[in-house]
């Protein structure tokens, strides 16, 4: 089997795959059922070492909790990390859940309704607006509560960013607040009784050229500083988003990590400092952080032969890990990663297709892929599955127990 | 606005769509929340009189409780309908709930466990075998039960059947068993002490055009008959599968059912009523019998501009509703027909984006479409969602709460 960076860095024992230093099978058994979604604390905390040993130091790190809202996984991440950001109540309650002090919390997205709006000013974390409705809406909430807002205004920026997996910026959108409207929609807001902390611009997700995250920085920061100029008050609050990609698919080159932090070294000493002294700065990352550190277990429950085809049944498939069927964004499927956790020491010796126990033909989740030979009651490991997996599948497509989530 | 059959099949009262009867706002304030969905029971009856009047009557009509599983549409059909089918143990609990008897429940799925066997071959529904190994599976579960289970074969048939949303058969896949297999799995099942019904051929769903319906139940017809010529008893069963769709978009033309139906009742007298003179002849339908019966409705929360573009942002969006986002197995992403339920008699005065509260732009739920101008608490209206909406949409995205669901 070619060995994808997403399965090597699992660690084997006794010719099983394992997770947290737990081999597959047994703790398939430890949870009693499968399919099931774990994640490698070690790899978690590893990750996050590795981002704080190449950023440069001025930069904070915030974890953008829709990426995995599992409780247990944001509480490890809340010793870890110096923000969370959320885009829900639900999101806003488990990270207040943690430790991680209120004021280091953002909520954005760009349908807040009015009782999240309400939770959130209540709460006091810094809610990122994303139109000048909305900027009324939280004005109102606070003098009702007696609370001043803390707010950061999403900028939907003038420029767009290439080689993102999902691209925003550039054109008219449903994010933030264009850039051009940003200096009247500070003149206004410097009469509202709202703390007005500063800038959310985010040019995209899911990208794997650190060039283009680096370009999408430096035009962030120019459009920051040019917009700062119009701010009621010092900025105190910068937030460049993120965007950083993984590699899902064999081709995929993984990210120059260091080439990004080089920039944000270069934007946070020759630009942001002098521009802005007082600005948080600050990296939000999700995919990032949790996408290779979880996989996603399911057993064989079947091994067929259809005209000259090798099928292997899972007891798994799309309605848990749909952007593994290549059903969600993509416009071409791919395989992601796959393994045999009990097989993991054996050498590949057929071809066989991997699909979910699903009635339809768009559950599959590893066309022709090169396996040792596996039988019923195998355990089948999906790679890079710790971000948007489970949260971002049809769990209740044709009703199936949902699956278990563990933390190991 | 154009107005899709999809739009004008509800009712209106005072200047409102209606559903069940009910003026779409004020089912809102009954359901108390927003997003939810709402089924209406009234469509969902003149549906089944729809197929009952023009489907010969020697057809037995099955509904696919996997297209919309909410126990209270499952318990209105089963009084219309002749049987029921499954998809897994939690729909098969949610049927015998119903008054349908055990015997007029069938349960397919390429990846059925021992454990969901088990509970089939109690519960005496039929099981759709879809390979050999489930054949073995299920006679020894029988035998430790001591129950004679009742079976049919699925069959991977050898033909393709074109023009299909969803193409199945013709060469190899996890469906079934290939039907050149069949005559020596049929010799090795009379050795077993398995009640074999008869066969299940299932050639792709989501078919607008009649000619290539009519042609796969030409071919299976064919096909059933050959293979009956091996079968260790009289065929009793015989499940022609479905496939009917339903028009999604403008350019789409609803299927011609009187076609289909003369097809059936040609070939019903012409060679299954010679060639299978007992066997119940089963049309299954899922989509068909739901799809266009259903509403996702949603309340505006905001409405900007961008550049020169207006959005209106919804509190709902893909999570509850993904194929209207064109993320589930499409390949060129179409609007799916909405209308502001308030303002339905109102002309069309502007050109708006209807897109969701995800921080995502693949949340789109209609891009520019003709609308009369629409403010915020405005309720926007989905159609076509009475089918794969909810169950086949990731509802833990973001973490947002899950909609209501109604039946009125």
């Amino acid at each position: 089997m070619t060995a994808h960076s997403a399965i090597t860095a699992f660690a084997r024992e006794a010719g099983s795959l394992s997770v947290g230093g737990i081999p597959v099978d047994r703790l398939a058994e430890r949870v009693g059922s499968t399919p099931f979604f774990a994640y490698d604390r070690g790899l978690l905390t590893r990750r996050i070492e590795l981002l704080r040993a190449t950023l440069p130091s001025g930069i904070d790190l915030s974890y953008a909790v829709k990426a995995n809202p599992m409780p247990a996984v944001v509480q490890h991440l809340s010793g870890l990390v110096d923000s969370f950001d959320v885009a829900s109540a639900l999101e806003m309650r488990t990270a207040l859940d943690t430790p991680m002090p209120a004021n280091r919390v953002s909520f954005a997205g760009p349908g807040k309704t009015s009782a999240e709006l309400t939770q959130a000013v209540a709460a006091g974390v810094t809610i990122e607006m994303e139109s000048e409705n909305e900027a009324d809406r939280v004005a109102a909430i606070g003098e009702r509560l007696g609370i001043r807002p803390r707010v950061a205004i999403r900028v939907n920026p003038d420029f767009q960013v290439k080689g993102s997996g999902m691209r925003l910026g550039g054109g008219p959108q449903q994010f933030g607040i264009d850039s051009e409207r940003v200096p009247t929609v500070l003149k206004d807001l410097a009469a509202a009784d709202l703390d007005v902390l500063g800038f959310h611009v985010f040019a995209g997700s899911q990208n794997l050229r650190a060039e283009s995250i680096c370009e999408a920085q430096r035009r962030t920061v120019e459009l920051a500083l040019r917009l700062a100029a119009d701010a009621p008050g010092p900025i105190r609050y910068l937030n460049l988003g993120g965007g950083f990609g993984i590699p899902y698919h064999d081709k995929d080159e993984p990210l120059d990590l260091g080439a990004v932090a080089a920039n944000l070294a270069e934007l946070l000493d020759g630009a942001i400092r002098p521009g802005l002294p007082d600005a948080r700065v600050v990296i939000e990352l999700g995919r990032y952080i949790v996408g290779e550190c979880g996989v996603y277990v399911t057993r064989i429950v079947d091994r067929k032969q259809s005209r000259g085809k090798t099928f292997l049944v899972v007891d798994g498939g799309l309605h848990h890990q749909l952007a593994a069927s290549g059903n969600f964004g993509q416009v071409i499927r791919r395989n992601y990663p796959l393994a045999i956790a009990n097989r993991i020491d054996q050498d590949a010796e057929e071809t066989a297709t991997v699909v979910g126990c699903l009635c339809t033909p768009l559950d599959l989740l590893g066309n022709d892929v090169s396996l040792p030979r596996a039988e019923i009651g195998d355990l089948v490991v999906l790679f890079q599955a710790g971000a948007y997996g489970l949260t971002a599948s049809p769990t209740a497509f044709l009703s199936h127990p949902a699956p278990a989530e563990v933390l190991v």
